[in-house]
């Protein structure tokens, strides 16, 4: 069985496997207690980082790796437009900027300590990180103008990804004059998958 | 035919381009000019980013997504393990860990100030990136062991993608302790389309 090493944005990953309902045994890593950065984690991901998804292969890592992997390895899940190579290039396009600017910029407002130490220094990161989730956002908020999903009228991996970052920006005050985005994660929220992958075993 | 918008870490998807004896127009984008950050180029890619590649069926942006797609569109290239859903997958988490992680270091040391305005906050996060990539083409390297290649014995868009960073590496002292990576480096510029995609018409 797949194992998922979870905690923060390990819900995308966890929410691709329940929406193709792939059994999977879920493993705890608490970033409150670090402990993706002890050494049994670092056997695992070498990276200190969660997801990690092992599989009989080995491990996999990466948001966007593990949905497409599960979108391929579960073609009836239909998570991803696998007989189009232009929608699946859009899919792709779009989960990439999530990962490497929309998280990043979430990482600075949340985590600032993990790129500075003075607190004026850290202010400012946060701040210009800030205005450029929400300039990221208002263009997202346009891409979903069509609607209803990412791609248009087919669900796919990049409306599991967008909605991990749009919970999340629910706590900023201009989240709701990003319509399309906040009808996107009602959307969402009312997919079995949603909840399903952010509950915690026991707590 | 395709146009890329070239300029910067564009080279990764020109390079791929090359690979695949795909023929394209280059459009020259001038980040020292600032001209991502024009109207006329917000028009096509309003990220204000390079690369953009302009296809038949519309704008494609973000490295990773655009080197599948030139794989998948040309599986006669064979840039990517397109029939075994755990390999592509392992290229897929490469290429993501580049984009959002090898990457983000990279643009702060070399562009602290789009991130912060103070000298003393700009020197604390350059040298924090500094020790995090070497980390990380530590890392890089034992994957690199067994080589040549990063998924072992075939050649594909992750080796395109890093040899940009490991080509932005060499002007570090600890580089050529990454000696895996550093003859990574060596055989991708023997390949010829290495040279081809950093060429820029009429200089």
């Amino acid at each position: 069985m797949l194992k998922l090493f979870f905690g923060g944005c390990a819900v995308v990953s966890r929410m691709a496997l329940e929406e193709a309902r792939v059994p999977y045994e879920l493993i705890v890593v608490s970033l409150e207690k670090s402990e993706q950065r002890k050494p049994e984690y670092l056997a695992i991901n070498p990276k200190g980082r969660v997801p990690a998804l092992a599989t009989p292969h080995g491990i996999l890592t990466e948001n966007p790796a593990i949905l497409l992997y599960v979108a391929l390895t579960h073609p009836e899940a239909r998570l991803a437009p696998l007989q189009d190579p232009w929608r699946l290039a859009r899919m792709n396009a779009f989960n990439g900027f999530i990962a490497s600017t929309i998280h990043v910029e979430f990482s600075k407002t949340g985590r600032p300590e993990r790129y500075l130490n003075t607190e004026e220094a850290k202010a400012e990161l946060r701040m210009r990180a800030l205005a450029a989730l929400r300039g990221h956002f208002e263009l997202i908020d346009k891409e979903l103008a069509a609607g209803p999903w990412m791609l248009g009228g087919d669900f796919s991996t990049a409306d599991i990804y967008l909605s991990f970052f749009s919970q999340l920006a629910t706590r900023f005050d201009w989240f709701a004059s990003c319509r399309n985005v906040a009808a996107h994660l009602d959307r969402m929220k009312q997919r079995p998958s949603f909840d399903a992958s952010y509950a915690v075993p026991g707590s």
